[in-house]
Formats: structure tokens, sequence, C-alpha cells
């Protein structure tokens, strides 16, 4: 049944299992790429089938401004529009309005701005966010929250009553759990009194899942670990846990060690138009002039069609500026994100998630990323 | 045996041929996307294959510059540089130093310019287009010439003589013809005494093939068109002719309807950058608002992984400034370009060209493209 979520396998806090949706079975943990405006930059929807990614996540902000949630309805939705016909999650809204808008009021109804498009105002509430990501179709939905900075306490207790009203709102707007999940988010910065205030209220609402928001967004990696710890155990264990905006490698291991299913982050391909690449002795950058003239593929461990090319070529592409070399690196980036959570989820089912963690987190962090 | 050309059928003056190379036979009639820095722009080299490109132009002067030609050879050549096994034709550098580099001398020798990129001081000569491109290692490679404005008879005539004299060297600098082609390239404008005199010139030096240059350069299609009449009857039917830099759908049925068997352009994935795709209804530019909400392909004559989406889709990417936008309409142009010379070489197998032309020109030109 559609959004049944099954633990198959646990290893201390981790768990491997399968979420089902109206577009087929999402092996968790599961990393989601962004595919911001409809499409995950650079990279075609049939590279991402090859590279076995589940599931991405697409920006309700981003394509309400434009080309419009309507248009994407008429059009048959967004799975049809971008022809991507796995899973697809979009966010609320929420995060982009309070990030890239010019916002001109916040008010118990909703949030008034301009477009940072075209200056145009427009204004989302509980009721439009649900709308719109009706409008888009998209498997799994969350409901629309302020995201408050996460260290500054007064906010977050305002954020944390907003988010949590407008939950309700949103919980009315989509009574239909059938079609799409709507997933609740846990606000409350890095202060373990709010978290589970805030966990409290958002579980009690009963729905498909639930997320930690708000985290990645400034606070320190410890101060980030330290929430995980003191709010994954409020969430129920048979319901699907979403950690927002979190796609570093470390992060990865760290978050899926504590209980979390499910990530996204615009890391890979953000990255990869900057040139930076992961691998598993840490982060390169293939501008770098010692690439000049190796051979190597990035990453001689990660066997995919961008590993056919030597680094030299893929320095040559980035310093000729030359679009090849974002979908290449993107394609590297996405594959080890996805068979880095593949292969902790195997560790899982195996019972060797400490050994995975122990081999993978110590050479990985080596490197100086600093040098780079 | 290696760059063997075999005459397989012929159509009026239209020939149908295999050419042999190193790389593998190339069928002709043959338009080759240009790579200009290693790098067909956008596109994969796996998709190239996918489309059945049979052969890519690269540019001697981009890739002399940077990456630099030693670099290139010391990586393997640029087969293995840019993992393309198909045929690969090197330019000599000629013309883009003459229209894109910032000249300081001409003389009886070469040329010494400042380079785009860095404003370094840089100089080609006959003998050092030949090493740069055994560097390279393309299949074919082209001799170094002077490509002057085809309309002013003085300036004509200068570069007629400098051309046949760096011709001349470009023979000596490369004496073996087994691994690398040399095609030399017959000059002489819109006159046709200079191109009849220059094709004299040219092909007394029994090349392995021979080039028509100095077209597509500014004269009108008129005076293309005439030239073809008049100069490639001067060639001889045993070996390739080439079209430097024609690669209109309606430019290439003139060309091989007067003999031509290889064209190489640019276009393809430059209109693609600015929006704008083949049809067999004329071009169009994706762009236009009047594709907002059409779920129309580009062509629906045309079936490849491009065709899988909409026009309205394509439209938001390119509004979006998506890189998705580029890969997929360049995807689209090439096949536009590849099937429609393949199409035209199986007329010429059953003696239909003529019927091809009529029922493809026509409608390819009916379209107003002044109010695109």
């Amino acid at each position: 049944m559609s959004f049944d979520f099954e633990v198959v396998a646990t290893d201390g806090a981790a768990r491997a299992g399968i979420l089902h949706t109206p577009h087929g079975e999402i092996l968790t943990p599961v990393f989601a790429p962004v595919g911001t405006a409809g499409t995950v930059k650079a990279v075609p929807p049939r590279d991402l089938e090859e590279l076995d990614t589940q599931l991405i996540l697409a920006n309700t902000y981003h394509l309400y401004l434009r080309p419009g949630d309507e248009l994407v309805r008429n059009l048959g939705g967004l799975h049809e529009f971008m022809r991507w016909d796995r899973p697809i999650l979009t966010d609320s809204g929420g995060f982009q309005v309070f990030s890239l808008a010019d916002i001109n009021k916040i008010d118990e109804d909703g949030v008034t701005f301009r477009s940072h498009i075209d200056g145009s105002q427009k204004r989302l509430t509980p009721e439009r966010s649900m709308q719109i990501q009706q409008n888009l179709g998209a498997d799994i939905i969350m409901a629309f929250d302020q995201c408050p900075p996460p260290t500054d306490r007064a906010e977050v207790e305002a954020a944390i009553a907003r988010t949590h009203s407008w939950l309700r709102r949103c919980r009315r707007a989509h009574p239909d759990d059938e079609k799409q999940a709507l997933f609740g988010i846990v606000q409350g910065g890095v202060f373990p009194d709010l978290r589970e205030a805030s966990a409290r209220f958002v579980t009690d609402m009963d729905l498909k899942g639930y997320a930690l928001g708000g985290l990645a967004v400034g606070e320190s990696k410890e101060e980030m670990v330290a929430t995980l710890d003191q709010t994954v155990p409020c969430l129920p264990c048979d319901k699907p846990r979403y950690l927002m905006g979190v796609g570093e490698p470390d992060d990865l291991v760290e978050g899926i060690t504590r209980g979390i299913d499910i990530f996204d982050c615009v890391i890979p391909t953000r990255l990869a138009r900057h040139g930076a690449a992961f691998t598993h002795d840490g982060r390169v950058n293939l501008r770098n002039a010692r690439y000049r003239a190796d051979e190597a593929p990035i990453d001689s461990a990660l066997v995919n069609y961008s590993s056919q090319f030597s680094r030299a070529y893929l320095r040559h592409l980035l310093v000729a500026k030359e679009l090849l070399a974002y979908y290449l690196i993107s394609l590297h980036n996405i594959d080890f994100l996805v068979r880095h959570v593949g292969n902790i989820r195997q560790a899982i089912i195996e019972g060797s998630l400490r050994e995975y963690a122990a081999r993978f987190l110590p050479r990985y962090l080596r490197r100086d990323l600093s040098t780079e």
C-alpha cells in the first residue's frame, strides 16, 4: 500500500527499510539529488536512472514562480513534465521564501514576498503550498514551515509556534494521503527542549513521515549531531525520517547511524559546477593545476561513464568552461553519494555499519580540504 | 587500406561512398559535428555514437592554445583524451588564426599572433600546423592555408599564392599518409578562374582528399552554389571532397547534389545554445512564448532521447537557463543533420535524390525564419 514503510534490518539505531510510493519502492536509507527547477542540473533523467537514483527532490518555490504549478499540472504533472517516473519529493517553498525572496510581510496567515526572478508580488500560505504541491504531483510533499536561524532561541520559539499552527492547516488542506504523503517538519534549532516539544506536537498528527528541519543551515557539525542524538529518539520507529538539506558524505554516515532514512542535498551538482568532486580520499578540486597531466579517473574505486575520462581531460573542460565538465562531474558526484548510501544500507543489513564507518570516515576526512 | 575511398553509387553528380580510416569506415556523404576544444559542446561522446555520428571535427588552433598539443600527445592523442574512438578530422588552425587571433605579422613563412585566451605571443607555420596535427593524431588533417574574404579579388589572389606555397611545405612536413590523411584546400573565393587554377595546383599534389575553403564566410548562397557548380568538376572523382564549415540543412542538399562528400559545421550545437532547433518545417526558436504549453516534441518526425521531452519543458529549461536544455537541443539538432545526410545517402543509392530534395527543401524553406 502506498507509503507503507517497512524496516527490514537494523544495526544500532540505523535502519534499512522499504518505502512504498505510487512510483515504486524506495530502498532506504536513500540520498535524493536536487532538481530545483524540474531538472537535476546538467544530468538527463536517464543518466540518473542508470546511477540507480531512487528519488529526487524538486523545489516548490522555484516551480511555483517558473514555469508555474498550474502549467505543470496541465502538462500532466512534474513526473510527466520532466520525464522522470520514479519517486519525487517536493519541499514546501518555505525554506526558499525565507532565504531567497524579498519578504514584504510575514503574518499568522502566510508570507507575502517578491519573486527573486521578476520582482512580482507573490503570497504563500500553508493552503497554497499544499495546492501547489498537489499540482506538481510529487509522491512526498512537505508541510509549509518557517526555518529560523538555529541558535537564536527567541526566533526559534516564534518559528515553532508558527510552524505548528501551519502544520494543522496543511493537514486540513491535504486530507488524502493515498496519492501524496504529507511529511511534517520538526523544528527547534539546537535547543533540546524545543526539539522535543516540536517532535511531540508533529508526531501527534500521525503523518506519513517526519523531517528534521533547520539543520545544516549555519550550526556546527557538533551541534547538528547532538541535535540528531537528542531528537531522532523522539520520532516513531515505524515512519520514515528525513534530514533535510544534508548530503556531505560524512554527514550521511552520522545521520544514518542515528536513524535517518532520507536525505537530499544540492551538493553533488553544485560542487560539480565549481569543479569539485568527491573521492574516497576526500574532496578534490579538478581545476587544480596538479591534475593537468593526470591520466587517472576522478576516483578509481568508482566505475561509471565519467570514470572513462581522465582528470586531465576534466580539468581541460573546466578551464575551457565546457558544459561537458558539469555533466561528467555531476554524474560522478551523484554516483558517489548514491553508492555510498547503498553501501551503508548493505552494511546495516549485514550488521557491519560500524566497520563501514570506521573504514570510510578516517580516509574521507584525512585530506585537508583547505589545501584544495 | 587506410584512406581508400570507394564510390558505391552515384545519382547525377552526387555520390555515396565509403572512406576507410584507421578508426573505421565513414559512409559518405557525412556530416561532422564540431568539437572545438575536444568536446562537441554539451554532448557526451556516447550520445554522439548513439546518434550514429561517424566523424567529428576538432580545432587545431584551440587545442594548440589549450590544453596544448604536446599534452594531448602525451596523454595518448585526441581520441584517447576525449574518449572518442571513431574518426576525427582536425583543421589546420589557419581559419581561426585569421578570424579569432590578434595578428601581429603574416609573412611568407607563417603567422605570428596573440592568443585570444591569454594574450601570449604564438606562431603558426605550415610545418608547425603539421606537427600539432600529428600530436593530436586525427585521422584526417588539413593543410595550413589562408582564407581571404571571398569577394575581394586582390586579397584572394594573394591568399592563393600563399596557400599553394604553404601546401608544398605541408606535403614535405607530412610524408606519411598511412596514419593520417592530408587533405589540400582549394581557395579562390567566388572567382571561377582562380578556383580553377587553385584546383589544378592542389590536385596535382595527389593528396588523399580535397576541400573547398573560403565558402560560407560571407558570400551569398547563390555565389556559394555557383562556386560549387564550377569548382567540383575540377576535382578528381576518386578522392573525397570536403566543403568546410557548411551545415545548414538546405546547403547540405545543394552540396551533396553537386558532388560533395564531407561537411562540418558548428551550427547544430551553436543554434542549440540559442534555443533554436531544426525541424522538417524549418528552424524554430524554442524560447518563443508560443511553445509555453506545447506538449509536442521538437519535431515529431524524429525519434531520439530528446524527443521524449515536450517543447514546453524545453522552453522552461531555456528560460531558466538550465544546462539540460543545451544537451537536449544539441542532441536533436545533431540527430537532425546526421539523419538528413544519411537519408540523402540512401536516396543516392536508390537513385531518388531529386525526389528527396523536392520533398525536403520546399517544406524546410517554407517557414519565414524572420518571424521566429
